[in-house]
């Protein structure tokens, strides 16, 4: 019934691999634009020797500094494997090329979970090999291999990686009837979500939530503030109130809002109101179906280098970004709780599916309990990748 | 931010009792009405040295399968500890009393994770300090303290245990605007539903299902039948079609169907035929909110010997279970999946929920990764019961 089991070398590249990729977590929110990257340096039987991840954009890479670690051990790399979340670099950007830096220190064998998808820096793979180095790509690691595709995602489609997070009842809804959401999840859930806020450079939020909660969406009771994210709000006919909490922690975090050109046009009296309160208002086309939010998403990239936005809306705006397919990941509290009440919120709506090959499928990516909460983190649904030759 | 460590002791009690839970589980559906219970015999520094579960209706208990797990590996149990799930039981039945067993093997101490509830087996906590045995009572293992609780509330209510699943996407639609549910969940989910099916005394659906789906509620591809369901439907106007699936089944797993008595003395051709087909035709009295279903599955108790009932229902079933607060236990197949359709089928529906303090409140005990599906399994919420004296 169950899969056959890996064999020992696959296995060994998972855990290392696996490793590598936590390592590398640690420093979301303080690498991008740059991916995060994790390096195991170990023995071919598994020992490891050395463990380094990329940790601040603009410093050393992983590679570097898991060699870094094997000397401040009073290790050898000569003869090792090193393990890889990305294929090594060959680009002297900020730093030089972590291709050679492995050649130098005689590493035998590179293991990496995915080529460099960056035009700029590939090569690495070539690289090493024209020096001797052994070198296998491994899909072992899900983790790993996934753990660049926000970095991907930025160059093949030039927009931000969208994160959405909502916290919704078992049967999925956000908030009852009347209204009522504060609160759904529980309180380490709540807290988890303030450190997402202080790790990605974008909060995006709708008018609906604006007047329904009136958020400030700062990241509050967080240890280390890695970067303060734009807050924008999608509000096509500039309804956010003056005396909104957004508005009134402008000192603390920029606002933008987004709104259609001619309501700007025949209303250019509110739109003056929000900016001398400080609040950035830019105008989008007139579009039947609402805003053209992808657009909006690759302004934002473009203009402003926003590698990440975190999603905290209601229904319709999740239910407009679920039907454009602009969804990367969703991080989804399920508090322990039943409405059963078909006039509660849902925490999607909007769309028409007639037919389940009508869903937006995604993948599930970790599954944690958070106190009395379940999340479930799930990513947008790709088909598996072949392995390339290597 | 976490909370402080467990001491040692209590982190050996949750390790040797989540052990005995653990092997207690193997033997669900194997032992009702009894309960399910294991038991760990082991040093007081923490090593195994046998492990017994209770196995089967009428067979030995789960001390004495332990003890004969020491003999059998050649060990003696004289000055060990023995974690049980259950407070040992001090009544001569089908087997001679476990506290006896445990005092004539020279155990020094017994842990065990919850009273035994049963006025008749009770008195093995007493009998044992009696006997200069040292007891404990520890709540250091979720697993063990919650294991008896079927069994428990069936003593305390009259009531089997109630097990609701259902399959849903992320957003808690179990089929889309035009019904279409087939397939949800993935197959690895499906197949343990059948598995389920093979365990519990009875399967509860409702007419809508019946209708929409025509399912055969049989388990399939199940290694072995643990005991067969009898099928119920909850048909208030007894409209299960002569050429259903379920009386198509008949020899396989009996059918029962719960009707009202109005519908039964207007029309008893009806009823006569399914019966002719097999069937069983019960009448419950007209009731303006529907049948009462807390008195039909106390009947099931009283008369059947039912002790757990697997609800495999649609949204109108479900919900009115969950609105009579009937819903012991619910399994939810999460598969990964947005339809953001507000008519899309809700997984449970009918209820008026105002305020978040009138959700029906669980907590989550289980949660596990199927293939692509998230697998929850939430209990009804109890406030915590304080440790007794002992």
């Amino acid at each position: 019934m169950s899969a056959p089991a890996a064999p020992a070398s696959s296995r060994l590249d998972r855990r290392m691999l696996d490793t590598a990729a936590r390592a590398a977590l640690r420093a979301w929110g303080d690498v991008e634009p740059n991916p995060m990257v994790g390096c195991v340096i170990g023995t071919p039987a598994g020992e490891i020797i050395g463990v380094g991840h990329h940790r601040r954009y603009g410093e050393a890479h992983a590679e570097v500094e898991a060699l870094r670690a094997c000397a401040a051990a009073g290790r050898n790399a000569r003869g090792a494997t090193a393990w890889v979340t990305l294929e090594p670099c060959n680009h002297t950007g900020k730093t030089p090329p972590c291709a050679h830096a492995l050649i130098e220190a005689g590493v035998r064998e590179v293991v990496y979970a995915r080529p460099d998808p960056n035009p700029v820096s590939t090569g690495g793979d070539a690289a090493l090999r024209a020096a001797g180095v052994l070198v296998r790509r491994s899909d072992a690691s899900v983790l790993a291999s996934r753990l660049a595709e926000p970095f991907a995602h930025a160059i093949e489609t030039g927009r931000p990686w969208v994160v959405a997070k909502w916290a919704q009842t078992i049967d999925g809804r956000i908030a009852t009837r009347t209204g009522e959401s504060q609160w759904i999840s529980c309180e380490r859930s709540r807290a988890q979500v303030h450190r997402l806020r202080a790790r990605v450079d974008a909060i995006l939020t709708g008018i609906g939530t604006v007047i329904a909660d009136d958020p400030r969406l700062t990241p509050r009771g967080v240890r280390r503030i890695r970067r303060t994210a734009l807050r924008i709000v999608v509000d096509p006919h500039l309804r956010t109130p003056l005396e909104s909490a957004l508005v009134g922690t402008i000192t603390q975090a920029p606002l933008l809002l987004f709104a259609r050109d001619g309501v700007l046009a025949a209303q250019p009296a509110k739109a003056d109101r929000l900016r001398a309160a400080g609040a950035e208002v830019i105008g989008l086309p007139d579009e039947d179906r609402g805003l053209d939010l992808a657009r909006a998403l690759a302004d934002l990239r473009r203009d402003r280098g926003v590698s990440t936005v975190l999603v905290e809306a209601g229904p319709t705006l999740l239910g407009r970004l679920v039907a454009a397919d602009l969804i990367d990941e969703a991080w989804v509290y399920v508090a322990p709780m039943l409405l059963g009440d078909d006039e509660a919120m849902p925490s999607v709506h909007g769309r028409t599916a007639p037919r389940l090959a009508d869903a937006r499928v995604f993948d599930l990516c970790l599954q944690r309990r958070i106190d009395r909460d379940a999340l479930l983190v799930y990513r947008r649904a790709k088909p598996a990748a072949p392995l390339s030759g290597s």
